[in-house]
């Protein structure tokens, strides 16, 4: 055996200190010894490039040259590989161009911008002989990008489904077991670092549902561009959604779902009602999840750290190690991955037929539950159970001898029946006189 | 991009064609075109090697030089690759000596031969500058190899905790939910193919603990002889004990162990008490599940199928796919698996701080309650809950008007004390003269 920490140490470049690029290099620093040892070789930082050199970093940065020229390390012919640990389209997309142009290989976790420009950078890589390895920007330290590409590769997959966001689920928990309202917990997610200062690609699901694009990819070797995925984010859900949910034996999480369909990919990135006891419920925190099922495996499941800093580090030193030991050029190679060949998805929403989770709020007044359940009727939609509760809004309560008929709020769970009844329905619902608002309508998955 | 399916197809040999082999066949032939994308050109099984080739097979072989010489394979030059996938120590380890020598890359899903053989057979494919990849050989189809040995490169390990048998699993899983006795169940795992004609290696704990022993090598970069691993198996389990752990809101699962103890390994195969709606307690019937911490990454759970034909044969075919690309040799080199410097394991037993579970059979008589919590007390061994039933064995009831003394099952749950603690208390209860037979002890996991 040769001995890895007498050869020639690999020199590579970091994009970004922030909290993950410092986390990676700490993880290369403090583990050494252990990385070396799989990497074959060293591994040591060269060069760091960061918007403001002159802030504090929490990490050791001995020797490393900072500076906020990304060509202190394209234009370094001794730097092989750069991690862009950077998030956002821009500079990140310019820098990535620069890096591969120049004959880097890259490392990202940058999630946004394989989502948007996934296609055009993978091919200039591949023009150029490089590599994109990406392990990082879908589900933090799961292994869930080498798992399809590489541990799956003999299945026909038939369906993802997964928690995707760590910051939406960190928030929904909160609320579910602290009885935190929205911007509370959101709050705490902010102050532990799971949340960016500006959360809202978190909440309002784009961020899931670009993993979930960059995953389909891989699983169904089509290209999906994101925006044609339904999404619906936990911006939607307070707290009374989850008290109700709670009452029928359910937790509320942010589902990303993408299923074979007809020839087509059902997709759909929206708060869904999971039962208790199964592993989408008890996914909790900023922990992610996914299941994908093959033809031949089965289902598999997979639970981890889905945000934090040494988790994502985790991520992408692994795949750090991957490309300076040569398995990631392979797998660019014969993965095809983002090749300019692959056909581009035909995206449905998902009209499943599955139980629908309604909640209507009504002016508290007779034949208000006929006549919603009358238009429920009309669109073949059976009911399994029905809550209504006295008022539960203070500030619509009637006030001493006041004549103010209050609002209350009705949730029905129906029995299975498709999507697209319940939301025809829905429209017919909301023009009611009795009705306020727009009503909640959120999937319903019992296993 | 290259058309892979004009390249010229690599020739495998196939070696047994029972439930895997004939599995992997099946899958080669069925997603051929899906497979020969990922591996960049098609594979072609060119021979087979079985014991009797008169026998019908459950899978096409088109073409297949079928023999009971391994040399078809081996003496071939046109073939680069076999796929081992008999069971047992002899002739698979000959077989395998007689590949490598001859310049075969393999693929194996004998976990047992891997215990017993590894560090030789690892030694000697070394020598001869080739590769064994063995992803099939330790939980079906969770790609759990992979994660370590790659995915989880930058992590120190911590500790290893898992479901590794899918024949006790099932076994356990019918016995909890139907009721049906030990032998009721295990007949059904052998109805359904899960369990072999010979189901001893399964609930004896030796498969759980050979995989046990292949992980942690992974794991904690050291050997580990696996007959050092303490290992009982769930051939001690009866249905009263299950009823007893559910009352307590428990399950019985064979559970594996493995974690850093003060410079050992601290290792135990052995049926626990796993608390309803954890991970390890939803894993039901014919499923694995692997429970990682690393320092990065921190607690990371897989779920999948760990038996059955396809399943184990999805991991085979990967493994395939990943020799024939080159990954395999790349990580066979880098990580030094089982190289001959690798240092053996100090192992040692599990002497956690846990709370234990007792069931001790009694002759129902006056004092003996007091006897044993007397006897735990002077332990230092502090009780959480007890429970005492009516005589529960029909057969010790006594005849109407007879005089015969019931006995009766004593459970006793402790609050967390040390193992060994337990272990001498119960050395002492056996002895009293109240006490029948030899009592139970297993480790309660809470999560």
């Amino acid at each position: 055996m040769t001995h890895p920490g007498s050869a020639q140490p690999v020199r590579i470049g970091i994009v970004g200190l922030g909290t993950v690029g410092s986390g990676v290099v700490r993880l290369l620093v403090d583990s050494a010894d252990h990385i070396t040892r799989h990497a074959g070789r060293p591994i040591e930082v060269a060069a760091a490039v960061v918007r403001d050199p002159t802030k504090e970093r929490d990490c050791p940065l001995p020797a490393v040259q900072v500076s906020t020229d990304i060509r202190v390390i394209s234009r370094d012919p001794s730097i092989t590989l750069a991690a862009l640990l950077v998030g956002g389209l821009e500079p990140a997309r310019s820098m990535m161009v620069e890096l591969l142009e120049n004959g880097k290989d890259v490392v990202t976790a940058n999630k946004a911008l394989l989502a948007e420009h996934g296609p055009e950078l993978f091919e200039l890589a591949r023009r150029r002989g490089r590599s994109i390895a990406f392990e990082a920007a879908v589900a933090g330290g799961i292994p869930i990008v080498a798992a399809i590409g590489e541990c799956l590769a003999a299945n026909r997959i038939e369906s993802i489904r997964g928690i995707l966001n760590g910051t939406s689920n960190f928030i929904l928990t909160r609320m579910e077991e602290d009885g935190s309202s929205y911007s509370e917990a959101l709050a705490l997610a902010q102050a532990k670092g799971f949340a960016e200062a500006d959360p809202s690609m978190d909440v309002d699901g784009t961020d899931a549902t670009q993993k979930l694009a960059i995953l389909s990819h891989l699983a169904f070797g089509v290209w999906v561009p994101w925006k044609e995925i339904p999404r619906t984010g936990i911006d939607t859900v307070d707290i009374d959604l989850i008290h109700y949910a709670g009452e029928l034996g359910y937790r509320i999480r942010l589902v990303a779902v993408a299923r074979r369909s007809d020839g087509r990919l059902a997709m759909r990135v929206a708060p869904a009602l999971v039962k208790i006891g199964t592993p989408l419920a008890e996914t909790r925190g900023a922990y992610n999840a996914v299941s994908i099922v093959g033809d031949a495996v089965g289902r598999m499941f997979f639970h981890g750290l889905g945000a934090g800093q040494m988790p994502t580090a985790s991520a992408v030193v692994a795949d750090i190690i991957d490309t300076v030991v040569g398995r990631t050029a392979i797998t660019f190679r014969t993965t095809g991955v983002l090749s300019e060949d692959t056909p581009a998805a035909r995206v449905a929403g998902v009209d499943a037929s599955e139980r629908h989770f309604l909640r209507i709020r009504v002016t508290d007044r007779p034949g208000v539950l006929a006549r919603i359940t009358g238009i429920l009727g009309e669109h073949g939609i059976s009911i399994a159970s029905v809550i209504q509760h006295d008022p539960i809004d203070g500030a619509n309560r009637p006030a001493a001898g006041g004549s103010t008929v209050p609002d209350v709020s009705l949730v029905i769970m129906t029995h299975s029946c498709p999507s697209s009844s319940v939301h025809n329905a829905l429209v017919s619902i909301d023009q009611c006189d009795a009705v306020r608002g727009r009503s909640d309508c959120l999937g319903v998955l019992d296993e």
